[in-house]
């Protein structure tokens, strides 16, 4: 490679958005928002911007250039990797450019996160920066004042996309319990936290640190399921009621 | 309550600081660090400043008043909880006068941390704001680019101070753990590691995003645990190599 070349070797920085309060992302992340050519962000439905891009949008300037793409969320596997593809390769595209190329993901980038399947298929390169991110469950912890795990504790985070067997096993074992994806399986968790007695220690909360939050203390109120906004996650904490 | 007395109310901030680098911390933080009254901050070794003192440090002003306390890590339960009673007291006090008040703790707030135990006596109150911040191992995940738990798999977080046979069924049981408090207790874990044929999945990383960041890819390779840095976290995911 020509030294011309390195000189113009842009960088790509995955970011962690945190949970929805735009100010809840990191220092680091803010700053580098500022100072990007380009942002890729998932495009939300209807053509509105999505919750990661409504997060960001304080921090973006003039100069920024966003390119939203349409994440298939409930899409044959096949149909996915032609998205991660596409966007992983208009990415290094770019970066090869010289140009700096955000990549924002909600909560922390390495957990339930789109961008390692990006990752995947970019490799770990010297010129990629990846900045973590507050999670769902350690805002909504906070905002209920709920602990997580303490001392000798364990904390298991599990997404309800997980066989009945393995979310059961999760709950008799650890003292703290994070259930993720719990939308449109909500009728299937009662029914296992009620068969272990954990109503009493158990909170679900949707929209976390956004203006809509809510926060139900009592899973069996909740009317049905299709008052549950996506995304919503159920903690758990057997010490504490 | 007087309307007088409302209206002099003051407020307590426990403030997660992320991980290491002043800037992992958010963007809330940040600000709140910068429009405190007084910030009560664990004090180091040797009356030098802790951790946590030191990543908050850029954000303070002349006009906060920084109190630190010796919190003891290794002492009798007794000795700990008249410090998290005398601390409790002292920031009660502070609030009560009307102060704007902060309390900070490494990585998040919830997990793992001195501030739930002053949360126990202090209570939920509405002059409180809990800011959650970025956890150790979501910062380790990034730097090392290892993925945590992906589409149907489960996240662990286990103390190395778990009995042995729950460490065992945890590092069974899941596709990705976290095994923090390693420091002191490194030799049994590897035999655990070993026993599992996991060594080829795992990092361990030290002062992770801190200037003396170290991360070993192979555990074999640590001569012993003289060497081992306080701060360490050891990240396992079956799925990687």
């Amino acid at each position: 490679m020509s030294q011309q070349t390195n000189k113009t070797q842009g960088k790509l920085y995955a970011i962690g958005t945190g949970p929805g309060a735009s100010d809840l992302i990191t220092v680091r992340g803010a700053r580098i928002l500022g100072e990007l050519d380009i942002l890729y962000a998932p495009a939300g439905k209807k053509n509105a911007p999505s919750l990661a891009h409504t997060i960001v949008t304080p921090y973006l300037t003039a100069k920024t250039t966003v390119k939203t793409y349409h994440f298939l969320m409930k899409a044959p596997r096949e149909a996915k990797e032609a998205v991660w593809d596409d966007v992983a390769q208009r990415i290094l595209e770019d970066v090869a450019e010289g140009k700096k190329v955000g990549f924002i993901t909600l909560g922390d980038t390495m957990l339930f996160s789109t961008w390692v399947s990006l990752l995947e298929r970019i490799g770990n390169q010297p010129w990629l920066e990846i900045i973590p991110g507050v999670t769902s469950f350690a805002a909504i912890a906070s905002r209920a004042s709920l602990p997580l795990a303490m001392e000798n504790q364990s904390l298991v985070v599990m997404p309800c996309t997980a066989s009945p067997e393995a979310l059961e096993q999760a709950i008799v074992n650890h003292e703290c319990i994070v259930l993720m994806k719990v939308y449109g399986r909500l009728q299937q968790v009662r029914d296992l936290l009620r068969r272990h007695s954990l109503f009493e220690h158990a909170i679900l909360m949707s929209d976390a640190t956004l203006e809509n939050e809510q926060c139900w203390r009592r899973l069996d109120e909740i009317d049905d399921e299709q008052t549950l906004p996506y995304f919503s996650t159920i903690l758990i904490n057997k010490t504490r009621k």
